[in-house]
């Protein structure tokens, strides 16, 4: 299906907005968006804001400014985030408060939410959209939302969302990249 | 730019989730529509609920599942609605209401919102897009959400929504169909 | 406990928002609305939109008028709704479309949220606070949601919530109402 | 009115949810807080989250948790936010995210949200008060949200908001504070 593979050959991005780095939170969206790859020997770049740590990323400096970098060059952002307290977590806020309303703009993004609770699982996504659009971002599918007590079953979870979706995501993020090419 | 046009060859259907037939709210609606297709001699089918009537649309009836199959068959759906009380109307969650959480898998739609107070109108959005995901729907790009004191100047407000947006729109929707010339 | 009971002793109705009468919507808003009261020999009022229809519901006429002036007029509203859709019922926004913004300023609202999933009831209570205070209603604490698998232990369930939200409930009902004295 | 004071004994706490000391919002939150007590010579105690900085607030410290012990034991807790992309800051979500699910639990909250756009600022408030909610608080009114623009006229607008909404907030301040009484 050459014409319209529900692949992505652009810059893939995981932006992990988990405060710990290591966690399920960030495996859960790399699967996610290896599964929306899915190309020979490409791999999605991985920003763990964990990594970067609170202070910095209130403050700023040259590590939180290339994850910046990054992430509002990547064609795809698959944006990863646990559930505190029926919403994403301030970390994730923190990074994305440093960005400008048009900053997203080229960029179709996929959150990613792993929950214990389905109702506050629902509750965080809805906020996790709600700002990502306000930077820009185009989020043309649902996000792929998941109960911890289905991490076993993760690959049949991705296999389904990207069998109904990724399509959708894929021909977006293909006809931005045209939109550009033309712009030049 | 016939690779990726941004217009729409499909069937469009515009739902007017108004009480009363002939409103603003309508007229919004089939100007964005119109701007989405752009095709020569093409027209969007217009499936005004005012004249179907709150007690067909809770009862059902002949008229009423003619609007659905329109609505259902629809590639592209733009639903137009007016603020009532920070949401949009009960005669549009009505006709929503009859369809099954699956109805609007191949469609994709866009939702118009027409308000006086631009606070209400980011609700009623909200409330919409969350509705209309839940049968089905994809929803790629933000929604066109006009204050009525911009009603003067909608075109420009709509060709500055379509130039940002028509090319996400357009490729779901293509991607969509050739999904489902692949399944037949 | 007599200085601060957490009963309530003005009129209190409850609203079903369910197409159907006798729904088990409505007999959890029933006892809800009891466990609220709890006064020897008081009932509440119910209001069955069901038994309107949707038809007088859009058009207006003597009965449906008559639920709008009990509803007014309450000093303890609860609101029953099911989730259809992620939402709650058409039926129920047709009624509160019709109501002015201020219509409910002084009436102590309950939502009240049977669900099938935890996450669509989620969202369907955060539409229905939305719109209740769009007319005006205030909510002084969290809905009552319960997910259907639950019904059998409905009683427990009522009594927690009632446990922990009924005496701020009260309390703001015979605030307004000692306001509403004091301004005669 | 001394039986009915729209006055609060108890104490009072303003949080102040901006990354930078002395801003206009925390101003507009001593604002509201002070018109909510209105005790001679109570005032209520702030917590400038600015000050504490977003490194000790992801990683903890003593200054933290004292900010945290003046949160948790607040009677009325004003939590005051400037609107960033659509939400509430991520220095704020970084402090809350701390607090157990039951932290607030005898805490009522009133947001307060300051923002240039109203539909930016009614997102952000729904956000707001889904979090805070999760943490156990209870907000028994509607949040005091003011634009920009009208800063000048600030006490006309905080007067207003008081008039109608004051006695609900203090009815149950009260009625919290009794019940812990009766608890002893």
């Amino acid at each position: 299906m050459s014409a319209l593979p529900s692949s992505t050959t652009g810059d893939v991005v995981v932006l992990v907005g988990h405060p710990s780095t290591g966690s399920r939170t960030g495996a859960v969206g790399r699967t996610v968006a290896d599964q929306l790859i899915d190309e020979p020997g490409a791999r999605a770049h991985v920003v763990e804001l964990g990594e970067l740590g609170t202070g910095p990323l209130g403050e700023g400096g040259v590590a939180v400014q290339e994850a910046e970098e990054l992430v509002r060059h990547a064609d795809l952002l698959v944006v990863a985030a646990p559930v505190f307290k029926a919403g994403y977590p301030g970390i994730l806020k923190l990074f994305l408060d440093r960005l400008e309303p048009t900053a997203l703009e080229s960029v179709v993004a996929v959150p990613v939410v792993l929950t214990a609770s389905s109702a506050h699982g629902a509750l965080a996504d809805l906020q996790l959209r709600i700002v990502l659009q306000a930077v820009g971002a185009l989020l043309p599918v649902p996000s792929f939302v998941l109960e911890e007590h289905h991490l076993d079953d993760l690959p049949q979870y991705v296999d389904a969302w990207r069998g109904r979706f990724g399509t959708a995501v894929n021909a977006v993020v293909r006809a931005l990249n045209a939109d550009q090419v033309y712009a030049r």
